[in-house]
C-alpha cells in the first residue's frame, strides 16, 4: 500500500487534525503509537506553543505524525463592521457575561511563523487545508523530506494539489465535521458526498487519496478502501476517545447522538464548518448575510467559546461533528484503532 | 440475503424509478430480465398509459419489477402567482418559442387512479417517495402481497416508514440525482451523505435498507453492502444504457461528465432535485424565492421541457443526475448489471 510506505505507519488511519485543544500532544502521540497517524491541529497555536507541543510529541513517540496548518488568506475587516458583529454577539451571548471587542483590522493566523517551526523540527508530515501554501513553502518541505498532504473538496481542487506536487490528498466529503477545506476561489461545487468524491479523485488523479467524512467504524474504513482510497482520515470518532482533549460536555453530546443533527454554518468562524445544531447557531444564522470572513469572525467568537467551555454551556460551544457522530464511543484510542482496523 | 428473498431477484440491484420517459417498459423489463429489479417511474403517467406500460412489461418479463408513485401532496396556487411565474418562464425561455399558461389552481398528479391500477395489475413491488401514502392504500398492497418500498432521506423518515410497516427502505443519500424524497413535514436535516445515512438506518431500523446515491460501479455497490445495505438503487448510471428512453443529448451530456457539476434546485418542479447545471437553472435560481410548490411548478415547466427536448436544446432540459455521473457509460443494460455485480 503506497500510503503505508509514504507515511511508514502500520494502519491506513489518519486522525484528523482538530484545532481548539482536542489534539493534545499526548493524544496525537498515542494515535501514532497505536499504529495510526496522529495529527496536531496547529492553525490557531502560537509558535511557542507549537514548538513545545512538537517536542512533547517527539518525546512520547518515535512514529510518524502530522502537523496541520491553514493556508493563509488575507481578509481585511474594518472596525465598523466588526463593531456591528460584536454588538450582535454580545446580544446573542448575553447570558455568558463576556464582552466581545473588535480585533486588528488585518488580524491573521501565524502561518509563516508556525511553518518555520515545522521545518526546523523536521516534522514527518505537513498537512494543510483551505487552499495551497505558496511553492516557496512546499519546496522547503521537499528539501527536508517532509511529506506534504493537501485537502480537496472537489476534483478542481484535487488537480490544483496535484499540480502543486503534494504527496497525498485528503478527499473531504460533505459528511465531514469541522471546517470545509474548500479553496477561496474554487469554482465548481464542493458539496460532494464522499462516495462520489473518492471515485472522482481516484480515477483522475494519480496520487494517494485519503478519504475523510462520515467514517467512524471498520465498515466505513473498508467501504472507503473499496472505493479506491489508500487511507482514511477520521475526526469525530476520535473526539470521544479517553485521550482526546475535548471538553467533557462536547464528548457527552457526541456519545448521546443517534442521528445526524449537524448543520454547515459560517457563524462561528466565517468559514463553512459542520457542527451539532445549538442555540448559538440558531440565533446567529439570522445574521448569516453579515457574518465576517475567516479568521476575523473566528477571533471575535473565540472569547465567548472559551467562556462557554469554562461554564460548561454547550449552547454556545462549537460542537464540530461529522454526519456519523452516532458512531462515537467512549473508548481508549487503542481500542478505537483496533475497531477501525478489525 | 433478505432482500433477494423479498424481491425474488438475482442481484441486489434496483434500477431507480425515473420519470419523464426514461423508464420505458422495454427498459424496465430488460433490467428485470438481466437479474436486477426494473422500476417504472409512473408518477406523471396517465392511468391509461400506466396500464398499457404494465401490460407491456409483463409481456416482456416474468421477473419482479416495481412501479413508483409520488405520495400525494395538496398544494393550491392561485392564478395570480401562476401568472407571475408564467411571465418569468416565458422570458427566460424566450428562445424556445413556447407560451406557458397557468394550470388548474388545484392541479394534482393522478395518484389514486394510478394506485388502483397497481392493485388491479398485482404489480410485484410498489415503491414511493415524497412521504407515505395513507394506510388505506398500504393495507391493500399487503392484501395483494405487493411488496412496499418507501424512501427516506434521514432517520426520522426511516422511523416513520418502519411505523407504516413498509417491507424495505430506500436510503437516499445527498449524492442522488433527481428529486429528493424528503417528506413534506420532515424536521431533521436531509442533506446526509450516503455513507452516514446507510449506517444510521441500518443500526436503528430493522428493515432491509436499499442504498441510493452516488453508486455507479461495482466498487460503489460493494461499499454500500459493506456499510450494511442489502441492496442498492441506481439511477444515473442506467440513464446512459442503450435501452433507456433518455434523450440522446441527455445521454451525451452524462457520458461527457468528468466531475460533479450538479446542483440541488427547485426551479424545474418546485421540489428539490439534483441535476446538471445549465442555463435554465442559472437563470431561474434568481427567482428561487418565488418558485411555486410541486407539482404546479413542474406542470408549468413541462411544456417548455418537452419543447427543449424536441429542439435538442440541453440548456432548457432537466438533466437529472447524481454526483457520480462521471461513471456513466454508453453500454447495454446487461453489461452494466454484469459490471455492477462483478
Amino acid at each position: 500500500m503506497i500510503i503505508k510506505n509514504l507515511f511508514h505507519s502500520k494502519y491506513p488511519i489518519v486522525q484528523a487534525p482538530m484545532a481548539g485543544g482536542i489534539t493534545t500532544p499526548e493524544f496525537v502521540a498515542e494515535v501514532s503509537n497505536c499504529g495510526g497517524i496522529g495529527s496536531l491541529g496547529a492553525a490557531y497555536m502560537s509558535p511557542d506553543d507549537l514548538r513545545k507541543a512538537i517536542h512533547k510529541i517527539k518525546q512520547l513517540t518515535d512514529k510518524p505524525f502530522a502537523v496541520n496548518l491553514f493556508a493563509p488568506e488575507d481578509n481585511f475587516v474594518d472596525y465598523n463592521r466588526q463593531i456591528k458583529m460584536c454588538k450582535i454577539l454580545n446580544l446573542v451571548c448575553d447570558e455568558l457575561h463576556v464582552k466581545i471587542e473588535p480585533v486588528d483590522e488585518i488580524y491573521q493566523l501565524p502561518f509563516a511563523e508556525n511553518f518555520e517551526i515545522i521545518i526546523e523540527e523536521s516534522v514527518p508530515i505537513f498537512s494543510f487545508t483551505f487552499g495551497i501554501p505558496d511553492e516557496t513553502f512546499l519546496k522547503r518541505c521537499r528539501k527536508k523530506n517532509i511529506a506534504i498532504v493537501g485537502t480537496a473538496t472537489n476534483l478542481e481542487e484535487g488537480k490544483l494539489l496535484k499540480d502543486a506536487q503534494v504527496d497525498a490528498i485528503v478527499a473531504q466529503g460533505i459528511e465531514a465535521g469541522g471546517h470545509r477545506g474548500t479553496f477561496p476561489n474554487t469554482k465548481t461545487p464542493s458539496q460532494i458526498g464522499l462516495i462520489s468524491l473518492i471515485q472522482q479523485l481516484v480515477k483522475q488523479i494519480d496520487l494517494p487519496i485519503i478519504a475523510a467524512g462520515g467514517i467512524g467504524d471498520h465498515h466505513g474504513v473498508k467501504a472507503a478502501l473499496q472505493l479506491g482510497a489508500l487511507a482514511v482520515q477520521i475526526g469525530t470518532a476520535f473526539i470521544t476517545t479517553n485521550e482526546s482533549g475535548a471538553h467533557s460536555i462536547y464528548k457527552k453530546t457526541l456519545i448521546n447522538t443517534s442521528f445526524d443533527n449537524t448543520i454547515l454554518t459560517k457563524v462561528f468562524s466565517g468559514r463553512l464548518a459542520r457542527g451539532i445544531r445549538n442555540k448559538f447557531i440558531y440565533e446567529m444564522e439570522k445574521y448569516r448575510e453579515i457574518i465576517l470572513p475567516f479568521p476575523i469572525q473566528n477571533k471575535l467568537t473565540k472569547q465567548l467559546r472559551i467562556e462557554a467551555s469554562q461554564q460548561g454551556d454547550a449552547r454556545f460551544m462549537s460542537l464540530w461533528a461529522g454526519q456519523s457522530a452516532h458512531l462515537c464511543q467512549s473508548i481508549p484510542v487503542k481500542k478505537l484503532i483496533q475497531e477501525l482496523t478489525s
